[in-house]
Order: C-alpha cells, then structure tokens, then sequence
C-alpha cells in the first residue's frame, strides 16, 4: 500500500510508452537460451552468453551510423541479421541460412520478465500503454503475441524511419496519440533515456533491472538522473500509480 | 460447422486488415445515440439521424481535397471538426466549443456490432489483427479502450499523412508488418475496398453490414466484386477460417 499523494504532480499522464528490451523482455537470457538450443541441435561449442554480449555490442554502433547519416535508415531487423553476419565472419563460425534467420527472429520472440504481463494488464485499465521501442513493428507484434503484451499500440521510431536518440521520434509518437509531452510517462530501465525525454517534457518512470546484463561484467548502472518515479517492477509500478 | 477445404489458399494469410467505421463499429447508431443525448440535455430538437447522415456525407469530399492535394493533410478529427462547423454554420445551429469537442470526440467512443469483440478475441488466437482505418491513431486507440477492440497493432495511413484511396498506404503497412500483400486479408463492408486492395495482392473478406446506413435511405451496396470469403459477420469469419 503506497500514499498516494506524492504521485499528485502525475495527475495528467494518459499515457506510459515502454522501453522495451531490458525494461519489459529479458533479451540477454532469451537469446542465451536459443543460442544454446541451436548449438546443442548442432552439436557444436559455442559460448552462447559472449555471443549474445558480442551481438547485441554492435547494436548501438550500428544505430549511430544511421543517426549520423553515414548508413542509410533499415529497420532493427536489418541491423541485428547484418552484425550478426559480421560477428560470425569475426570469430570464423559458419552457420547456414536458415540458422541465421532462426537467430534474427529470436528478437522476435524475446520472453518478458516475470512481473511484466501482469503489470502492464493492470496498468493497462487506467494509461493507453505503447511501446517506445527501436524494435520495428514486425518484431514488436511477434513480440507482443509471443509474450502476451498487452500494448494499446504499438510504437516506434521505424514510423519515421530513425531511432530513439533522434527525440523527434518521441515528439512524433506523442503527437500520434494526440497528447503533449507532459500527459505521457516514459517507463525505462535506463537513465539516460529517462534524462533525454525528460528534457523534451515527458515524466519518467525508472524501473532497475538489475538483470539486464546479468554476468557479463557490465556495471550496474546509476540512477545519475532525476525521475518521476522509481519502481522495482512493473506490479510495483502499477502500485504507485494506482492501477 | 463449415467445410475449410475451399479455404487452402488462404493458408499463407498472417495478418487481417480491417476497414473500421462500419464494419466493425456502428458509426451511425452511435453518433445518432451521442447528438440525441446532447440535444436533449440542451432541451433543444435537431433531427440526429439526419445530422449524423449529412456529417458523415462530408467526410469523402474533405478526403478527396487531401488526396487531390487542393487541401493539406490533417488527420480525421481535424476533418471531423472542420465538416462540423461547416454544416452546423450551414444550418444555422450554434453549439458551444465545449459541445462541439464533445462530437467530435464521439468519433473516438464509437460502439461495436454485437458480433465484433467475440469474432476478434477468437481471429486473434491465429492472425495478427490491425487495424487499417482512415481513423487517426489516437481515435483508433481511444476506440479500441472504449469499445474492448483487441488489436495487435493499431495502423492507419495517417502513418504516411494520407487517406485509403491511396494504396501505397496499404502497401506501407503491409511492409510494417514484414510481410507481402498475399499474406494480409482485408476484411470489410465496402465492395469498393475490397476491389481496389484485390489488385495490390491483399486477400479479400467481405462482411456485408446491412445496418450501416440504417433508415438513411442510402442503397444496399451490392457485392459487385470477387472477394475471397464472403461472411454475415466477425464470429462467422472466425468460423470459417477456422480460428
């Protein structure tokens, strides 16, 4: 039970956009697991953490190409097949086609922590709730279906061909949902997101997932940022806000 | 109980697209209900079925000026707004602003046919559900709250600022979805929509909804057009693809 009465100054929110990856689905351990299902059905040895480490590595750097223009727009789908190509290239592993494709779309079928369903529904009965995701609308359905997300829309910045860091995209999905900054909340496990949108306007909701990045010797990072609300998980988020 | 073996080519079908206004809300019933409510509230006496007949007689003409490029996109509550003042100016009729947003909003708070939330709880369970509705996304959204809607994504050529006739707004969602057009099925009331996405690839689905222009006087359209499956509503289109 929570008093209320702090949360007063969040009275307008009508919407809560949702990081995705690391904040509502476990990327690392769901990539893990079907990287070790394929190299068991394959009977070879690969380090399946270091990969997924490796792999989802290049993601930032790829997204900044674009971001600065040196590479054209292609959704996350194209990024993700294109350095994982270059990651098996790099450690001389030759997997064929279909393989490939397998690990793609297991982007697409990423499992969500255990308090995300059930606090997403309740919250869900008071916010329209959207993704805010890089995540492209294809893998953010798939996603949604596979892991029983119960999204209001699905949002991103792939609507207008850029991604997160480019906060056009979140001025654009606020716009679509016919809101001002100020009426939707921000739900990430990330501080410098929460500091970005936060500067456009939007309240912020910070939820530590502490197992993100589980034993890969990344630092748990610090909340460096002010925020609206700290929240340990979803249900606890739905708490706070009454839902 | 029905026979799906004449149902085999449509095995490749993912995802089902649905025209909206009409086929799965009762647009007109519901707004005649919302200008009664106001009309008596205010004690004054508009003739509501013919008021919402004429407003919505506006709203292909305010399209067509987009589309032609005489007029400059804006979404379909800024028509809605526009064509309202338009014909309340022209017959004479003053309403508060408060009054008219409260119409205009009874757009985002249209009621479902009885059959609607049943047939796209069961076609959910087997196919991505979308949306493709000249509706804005945050009318489809609010719709979708209101009316227990559940889409799988909420899609609208609002996406590319621009209205249905133009098919590279299916065609643009359609690539959303990851998928090509053989694999979509657009399902609604309108024979005329189904013929112009029947020649991009979509599959077809047309769900006659004789209730639609109600005692407006407006022709039953007959289906003048081949279509893939012809259903008498949503939970028998659930029934004969088998979902």
């Amino acid at each position: 039970m929570s008093d209320h009465g702090d949360m007063e100054h969040l009275g307008g929110v009508r919407a809560l956009l949702f990081d995705v990856f690391g904040t509502v689905v476990d990327w690392r351990g769901s990539l893990i697991t079907e990287i070790t299902q394929i190299t068991d059905e394959m009977g070879i040895d690969l380090p399946a953490a270091e990969l997924a480490d490796d792999w989802r590595g290049r993601y930032g750097p790829s997204m900044e190409r674009v971001l600065a223009g040196s590479d054209p727009y292609v959704n996350l789908d194209t990024l993700h097949r294109a350095s994982l190509l270059q990651l098996l290239d790099e450690r001389g592993v030759r997997l064929s086609g279909e393989t490939i494709e397998r690990l793609v779309f297991a982007w697409h079928r990423l499992e969500p922590w255990p308090d995300s369903v059930r606090g997403l529904t309740r919250l869900k009965s008071r916010y329209v709730l959207a993704t805010m995701s890089n995540g492209n609308v294809a893998l953010l359905v798939d996603m949604a279906k596979h892991a029983g997300l119960p999204w209001d829309a699905i949002l991103t910045p792939e609507l207008m061909q850029t991604y997160k860091k480019n906060l056009d995209s979140y001025r654009y999905v606020i716009s679509l949902l016919g809101l001002r900054p100020e009426q939707t909340m921000m739900v990430a496990a990330h501080p410098g997101e929460l500091r970005m949108v936060g500067g456009i306007g939007m309240r912020t909701a910070y939820v530590p997932r502490l197992a993100e990045f589980g034993d890969s010797g990344q630092p748990v990072v610090e909340l460096d940022t002010p925020v609206d609300v700290v929240c340990t998980d979803l249900e606890n988020l739905a708490d706070l806000l009454g839902a």
